[in-house]
């Protein structure tokens, strides 16, 4: 993949406001919106756990603000934290090479 | 664009390791290996300033733990601020319908 960083900061505003412009405030994700955008582009995300309680969590987490809705940048605080989560499993695979090689 | 997050996500972080394996720590970036990141996959960026000293700046106010070098953590700590301004400056323009549109 020949990647470039402005591709990926545009994908993420731009999918943040395909979501967030559905209903009420549309440059604010509210539950149901957020819980549409993570079902459908993060794909395996909730699916991977099975608390029902966990995009309100999340919700609750990212509301900086407490206004029951997750602005771009109380959003992008999420998209980070995953990244970084991800990064660190990976390197920490490669470090201890204790992950399964294909072959 | 039909954007999925996990893709920006990967990217980054693929990105980040493409630059920081080049020399020295191959899990963080020197001031070299960031400069040629940002030349290279964030065109523009660098070239819209006059500041000689531009990359040294931000090397020091990514670098929180005063290493001479950015890890992962720190590098997305750019992206992510970098993407929360474009995505203020374009909401901002929208708000306020002040930007010049295309016809």
């Amino acid at each position: 993949m020949n990647y470039n960083l402005q591709d990926a900061m545009a994908g993420l505003i731009e999918v943040f406001h395909s979501y967030s412009g559905k209903e009420g405030d549309k440059y604010k994700l509210n539950k149901g919106e957020l819980k549409t955008l993570l079902n459908e582009k993060l794909p395996g995300f909730l699916s991977a756990s099975n608390d029902p309680m966990l995009v309100e969590k999340i919700m609750n987490d990212l509301d900086e603000n407490q206004d029951g809705e997750v602005d771009f940048q109380e959003f992008v605080v999420l998209v980070t934290a995953l990244t970084v989560a991800c990064n660190e499993f990976f390197t920490g695979c490669e470090k201890e090479q204790s992950c399964s090689k294909k072959d």
